[in-house]
């Protein structure tokens, strides 16, 4: 394979399968791209949730009970926050305040989100290259029956309860891809979509104006792993959404969503019986143990996944 | 008397009699006006390190161990920090950097520091007006044998140990005085100068425009409280900076500091035999226990100093 690994995830089942590739992979050999549609603010600082996700995951500092979060993190600063008022329904702690405590002080200096999460990655030594999907702002919109909620609104706050009827990416069209993002486009040998939700995780990654194009015309391997296995998501509220919206919820739904831009669907022994669904819907199609609880499975799944992307480079 | 009190103060030592000021007084009765020439950003957020102290200890909420920051807090963030790099010598806990981040937040959205002083004081249930001295920077300059340094820069992180060739407020010649302050100038019954620091922590809320002329007219009592007692200054450095100064190091050496804005200075009972010296440098003096170790020591020279403003009213 020539180029790089682009490795598309949103938070944490992205995560996964990102530390797994960062473990089977040398440094210069990946680029994970994270989506950004879910960032906020939150008491006047830039929280980008996937990126931190995916940061503490590859810096061994996350939270292993949660996914997200710093291990053994405090909630000191919550607490306080409470007594003044603000509100503490996005559970941020003392730690994970850190990181959005520099990265908004290094934006207001001027800093794009790209050269700054750069910087807080080698602070915490991953090796990695991790880049947000666009250093411009990208906000996730959720169309519900309660009326329109920012992601992490609908997502924490109303933990998903609402009924969906639509979702959008405010400012997508304006954005840019990052620049680590578009060099990963052009020289990259292969496209990794990590398990994440296809339409709040992937969809706004693919929102951005030229990425679709550039997807169309890629010329290496391109393989997914569906975040849904049976009927359900392995994490999220994917499968809430995808039938909200009047899709199927299977990986033959999944399927649907990346057809043209992905040649291969990995779906999980589970779903083994549905792999003529999957080539009906426009897709290559093969059968991984994709659930991954330990190290050892994410490293596992990244090893299959390359060597089905180099079965790919050679036929 | 006729209108408030007017407590001038700067951080711990003048908390100390706030706080018994706060006991003894009806919350209409008192008006604490903070220095805020110690303020700095931290982290990229707004710090009032005398502010603070006030609110904490007038809260309850004061680390007795040390007299500022919020009892029993945890530093998680500062922890994180460390590891981002950045400077960590102002030891900032979990529960402090809330506030300083709310503050922030809401400097940011346009609110003067006076309204968010009275919005976080009125959250933590302090019922006694708290203000800064001003709505405007301030920013108190140390002039060292290893150059200017800002105070904070001096006072934690070289802790005190340049030596003082001169002391500057930045941006006071252009500061106002805060609403709150200017109306107590106005409408106050009596002034007390709290047992803060004379250089920096009276210093900048004299050295704003008119507030010496308005003391200099002002017609109820004033009076002070010795933060020197002996040749000591019972905490912080104003010892070693008057003596670096060139000032002489005793209650006498703070009564020149306020000749002609106070009428009366207190000092501790092991100062007794220098009342002359005090009379000799333009201010009458009265002998007090002043050393405040408990609630009751305070809320006792409060009621004393009281009796005293009353004594000259009546006078």
């Amino acid at each position: 394979m020539n180029g790089p690994v682009l490795a598309l995830a949103g938070g944490v089942g992205g995560a996964k399968l990102a530390l797994g590739l960062s473990h089977v992979l040398p440094p210069r050999q990946l680029v994970i791209v994270a989506n950004t549609g879910d960032d906020d603010v939150f008491h006047g600082l830039h929280v980008s949730p996937d990126l931190d996700t995916l940061m503490y995951t590859l810096a061994g500092l996350a939270n292993p009970a949660t996914g997200w979060g710093v291990v053994g993190d405090t909630f000191g600063v919550l607490d306080m926050l409470k007594r003044y008022g603000a509100d503490s329904w996005f559970g941020l702690g003392d730690r994970d305040l850190a990181t959005h405590i520099e990265r908004t002080r290094l934006l207001r200096e001027g800093r794009t989100l790209s050269e700054v999460t750069r910087y807080l990655c080698g602070k915490l030594g991953v090796k990695t290259a991790l880049a947000p999907m666009s250093d411009d702002p990208v906000r996730t919109m959720v169309e519900t029956d309660q009326g329109t909620l920012a992601f992490q609104d609908y997502f924490v706050k109303h933990r998903c309860e609402p009924s969906l009827r639509n979702v959008r990416f405010a400012g997508a069209s304006k954005a840019q891809a990052s620049p680590a993002f578009q060099n990963a486009l052009n020289t990259a040998g292969a496209v990794v979509y990590c398990p994440s939700n296809p339409v709040v995780s992937i969809g706004p990654i693919l929102a951005l104006p030229g990425v679709m194009e550039h997807l169309k015309e890629f010329r290496g391997p391109m393989v997914a792993i569906s975040p849904i296995v049976g009927d359900h998501a392995l994490r999220g509220p994917a499968a809430k959404m995808l039938l909200e919206l009047g899709e199927e919820v299977s990986c033959v739904g999944v399927a649907r969503r990346l057809a043209g831009i992905c040649d291969v669907l990995v779906v999980d022994r589970q779903d083994a019986h549905r792999v003529a669904d999957v080539r009906a819907a426009g897709m290559d199609v093969e059968v991984m143990d994709t659930i991954m609880e330990t190290d050892a499975d994410k490293e596992r799944l990244a090893r299959e996944l390359l060597q089905l992307v180099e079965t790919l480079v050679e036929s």
